[in-house]
């Protein structure tokens, strides 16, 4: 028995580091700076290399249903500036934020900065209630819904067709703008996709995409696709914000994308990602009490597990840590963080299957207890 | 006689690239992405990188007088970055911002986010006037002062000891946050150096530096260091605003630094940007009306000429554009853009000796001609 027990940590949010292609982007650093380093290295134009926004562009309209232009795209520190910019633009103190319930912890982060007003509205498989939605939306008229229609952190939920048709007719008839924020979306279990909101409620709808899923996050590239005249906007508050992103990075992800086949690329996280998602499945259905319930992952790096009413997360979470066990309690992605209460954020991209197994059944042992408590 | 003739453009703001170390910084990102590539590509703390953070606070202790730690350095997307976060942290609609006259266009750009009231103190050879100074400071209480006290971007204007020595008394003084950019320091032309204001306005500054002007301004990497209380103040509204910087390429300047000598580098671009300076000053003393005066720069990469009064730099500018020669008209340098209207900001960074002996010629034959109108 080891004396120093390793923590088995289900609550972090990384992809996972062994999927980064480290050598090809030093092939793609090495072409870029001896061809053309003069150039990668000096100051560059806000919206970005564009190329990538080009190569985006493209990769977009192949997908989603909607020609994208390279002008339609800005380049992001990370998907994160995107939420802070539309903030900026579109926030001031009390305006009212719609937010799916459980939300992304970052973008109520990027909001909170403009002081708005924020409501919930809760998750249910395959998206949000869509008479309650049109409901909410015709009382509280938000200046701004934010979404994360594929694989949501933290909830793993993807937005079927008949609620993102549901919920896209409810947008059309408003004012409201739409963030729809989809860093996820490449790392589907599924052959079948979706229709983004981008193509669904045209003009209204900022879309925010991201390599830090897919390539790697310490590089901080992500973009906004939206309407040109909000782009427009965007750029000026980014020029003012830090001038531009990074230009070498842009042109080494640029560079790796030329050089290295994308897809295949794609393939192997999805393959990894999946087969991580599917064990811990299976470990839930083994070990968890019949009154334990999830929503099984269609892709992304989380698995939400809702506990019964009385049984409180954080508890669980005290007793876990005792037990070198970590997960993400579910308050912590509410506001004001009164519900949730009994939800866990499970992340499976990261542990190895052994430790899957292994800490599922602690946490099932301590859920048994609490039971008989 | 040229059919294509090529303009001469002063106009610029950018560093030489042919000073941009690329076939090293291409060795750094060789090492760095094959021997710790996992971890130079994932997700970072907001901070930065901690042996980036040690160097640039040791680097700063030796030279500014203060002893400064890593926990008072926060890393950015470029010093702008720091303009942008220090806005968010002190300014509110109407809050007052003193700031040199003429200003940093991009710190003007970056307050204006925040709807402050600006007032500007006019620059002179030296600094400031102390006493316009002391009595400005006492009517306006400013929120923020914003200052760059070395090779002014855009007069190159350095501050000298008896100006520091007596606005750093009168700073101590009041409560305002003196925002120190300092982004051209190491690019000086002589040995002497002048305390920092982070030294002499102890615990009320905020101090910006870049690798912009000295490694790559394409690598978005700055700093600000500051009091613990400011700098995790700054943190949270960074981490809000984009999580971190990229912390690929930290690891590789940090690489960089590693295995090179700064001080070899830096004198390089030292001896190239004054050889550049000295030779617009001669061009100027040989063409230009006696009636011309400028401020002869001790560092940095512009020249601040001032034309007499009634002949307006706008107008001078259409017709060096005829002659494809550009600079940048003064009022671009004021909020408001109603004084400067006779100066204009010369750059010798970028220019070739026989462009600049060239394009001087063609303006100093420009001014002639207007003065006889």
């Amino acid at each position: 028995m080891s004396s120093q027990p390793e923590t088995i940590s289900f609550a972090g949010g990384l992809p996972n580091p062994s999927f980064f292609p480290a050598d090809k982007l030093a092939n793609a650093a090495e072409t870029v700076l001896r061809k053309d380093g003069a150039s990668a290295l000096q100051y560059w134009v806000t919206e970005g290399y564009l190329p990538l926004r080009s190569f985006i562009a493209d990769w977009h309209s192949c997908h989603a249903g909607t020609k994208v232009q390279a002008e339609e795209v800005l380049i992001l520190n990370g998907s994160q500036q995107g939420l802070d910019l539309a903030g900026r633009l579109f926030l001031n103190s009390g305006s009212r934020v719609l937010l799916e319930g459980p939300s992304y912890l970052g973008a109520i982060q990027a909001f909170s900065a403009y002081q708005p007003e924020f409501h919930h509205i809760q998750i249910q498989e395959g998206g949000p209630d869509p008479n309650l939605f049109s409901s909410m939306m015709e009382k509280l008229k938000p200046v701004l819904f934010y979404s994360v229609p594929d694989f949501q952190n933290p909830t793993g939920n993807k937005y079927d067709s008949t609620h993102r048709e549901q919920l896209a007719s409810v947008g059309n008839s408003t004012e409201t703008i739409w963030v729809e924020d989809n860093p996820y979306k490449e790392i589907c279990f599924e052959e079948k996709r979706e229709p983004d909101f981008y193509s669904l409620i045209p003009g209204k709808t900022i879309y925010l995409g991201s390599f830090s899923k897919i390539i790697s996050p310490g590089m901080r590239l992500g973009w906004a696709i939206g309407p040109k005249d909000v782009i427009k906007k965007m750029t000026v508050a980014k020029q003012a914000a830090d001038l531009h992103s990074n230009s070498l990075a842009q042109r080494i992800i640029f560079q790796f994308l030329l050089d290295n086949s994308l897809d295949n690329h794609l393939n192997s996280i999805r393959t990894f990602y999946r087969s991580q998602a599917d064990h811990m499945v299976a470990a839930m259905h083994q070990y968890f009490p019949l009154s334990v319930q999830w929503i099984i992952p269609k892709g992304g790096m989380f698995i939400w597990v809702t506990l019964p009413k009385e049984i409180k997360a954080r508890v669980l979470l005290d007793k876990a840590i005792s037990k070198n066990v970590l997960f993400v309690p579910g308050e912590s992605f509410y506001v004001g963080g009164k519900e949730g209460t009994n939800c866990l954020r499970m992340n499976f991209s990261n542990p190895t299957k052994e430790e899957i197994t292994k800490g599922i059944k602690i946490l099932a042992d301590l859920i048994f207890q609490m039971m008989d408590e």
